[in-house]
């Protein structure tokens, strides 16, 4: 099935008053830098500290006489509806996000850190538990969920040019890009991926040629390199619009937006941002873009 | 000279759109915590950082024919204004506020860490350059300046019980408190110190008897002993509305902020928040408390 920008808005619709439609932020400092106008969607300061509370609302309102599997947001959206939540965790998470999950009432069913593992522990919870499993990112309930943070970009910014979003499993990014392929296709969506992701050759190839199943990135949100089946056909269509971005980049772009927006995002979150410095704005002929600040669960190893 | 709150209103007319009238943010988990509903008002957000500017800029505008020295705030103020700027630098200050001033233009001369180094430094520049010293905190321009916190919290939320504010060397403090004594008794302002500050004794007595003229804290942002000396006769008011916290309780109050807010407050802008749990607004009376984030230029000694 595809993702129609109709099914997005009644995503919307059907939980506004339960998400925050959440703020677009400015730095001029950030502006200067870039070279061209940046506007920053603070998913970071959605319930649960990132986006993935929209798609796991909108699969869960939709499962609500089964039950449910996995993640901070799922675990805020099952006790939303009262229903009780499992997540099959690696056992690298960062603590910050397993409290959270707990503080939502979640049991927390401990894997390793590859998506078979995951899945494996998954599918023997729902098998045990009589549980219905609610896909991270590859389910078009969820994919139609993320899609609202287009919807809401351009409600918000009609005049935009572009629209930089960090890459993990592909939920996101499929939500959004299918929404403003079909509302606003003069919008550019640019997917930005960690090295060693190679997407661009794998939306090519329409397979995975690599051993392992995630990244090694500090973006620990974007550490999955499998796209969802789902997800696939929608990026296949970006394929020229791929900008890879090192750890260094990251890092680089994190500290930029913790110094000047003073906003304390998660590394993931700074992948947009070091795509468009990379990319150079005005190269592309960008003059207003849009980076999505995915989300803020970041651990506090330090405090001064 | 006393503080009017019209001084005040004056002030806040003279800068409009050159300060930010910065927002107001809230989070169920911190009013769940703290028992009582709780609006933090972002100055962390404000240009440069931190409430500093609205003081400066106020300082800057009046002498704007003369010449000027101090701090992240002052050098962006007299960028604006168009004037040359000396900052005398404690040498063990955050590196990024010293990156901060050095962007906005102005010199830095590094001093030692007591208020006695600083002032002979700035003396010794006042004397070569022949330039104004802006104090940092006892002028009564910059006090008007800083009040329009104030004035902004009332119009932005007419309806509060209290306002919580950690006190420096006071001109923020002061400030606040001259604005709301005279336009709002009702509405109670507690002064939070630093362990080690005895604000409290200090005002009663009138004077200091310690020897060293810094506190020892973590919230280096408010590590000055003294008290103004126009900021004095206000503050002394307070005396029964002090709260006394330590480092333990800063960086638990930091940690709140940064996981639930996802704000990147520096740990002074944290010290209202550990008096108003200290303190147990049930236990007082309250019901709506605003917490001043006087700031956000922390240094990035973390990044993952």
């Amino acid at each position: 099935m595809g993702i129609r920008a109709e099914d997005v808005k009644k995503a919307q619709e059907r939980f506004a008053g339960r998400i925050h439609r959440t703020p677009i932020i400015t730095c001029k400092s950030i502006d200067r830098i870039a070279g061209c106008q940046v506007f920053m969607k603070c998913e970071h300061l959605q319930k649960t500290g990132s986006f993935k509370a929209r798609g796991a609302l909108n699969a869960v309102q939709k499962v609500k006489d089964e039950q449910a599997i996995h993640g901070v947001g799922l675990a805020w959206a099952a006790s939303q509806v009262g229903l009780p939540c499992h997540v099959a965790v690696p056992r690298n998470a960062p603590p910050s996000k397993m409290e959270a999950m707990m503080e939502y009432g979640a049991k927390l069913e401990l894997c390793d850190s590859t998506v078979k593992s995951r899945e494996d522990t998954c599918a023997r919870l729902a098998e045990d538990l009589k549980f219905y499993v609610v896909e991270p990112f590859d389910d078009p309930n969820v994919i139609c969920g993320q899609g609202t943070i287009g919807a809401e970009i351009i409600e918000q910014l009609p005049d935009i040019d572009a629209i930089f979003l960090a890459v993990g499993g592909g939920g996101m990014a499929s939500g959004v890009v299918a929404y403003v392929t079909e509302i606003r296709p003069d919008i550019k969506v640019f997917l930005v991926e960690p090295e060693g992701k190679d997407l661009a050759a794998y939306l090519k190839r329409g397979e995975l040629t690599a051993e392992r199943d995630v990244v090694d990135t500090i973006a620990d949100g974007i550490r999955v390199l499998k796209i969802g089946k789902y997800c696939y056909p929608i990026l296949k269509a970006c394929a020229d619009n791929i900008i890879t971005v090192t750890d260094g980049e990251i890092r680089a772009a994190l500290k930029l937006i913790w110094t000047r927006t003073k906003q304390r995002v998660e590394p993931s979150a700074a992948v947009p941002l070091a795509g468009l410095l990379k990319a150079s704005p005005s190269h592309l002929g960008l003059k207003k873009v849009v980076l999505i600040l995915c989300g803020g669960n970041v651990d506090l190893d330090f405090i001064p």
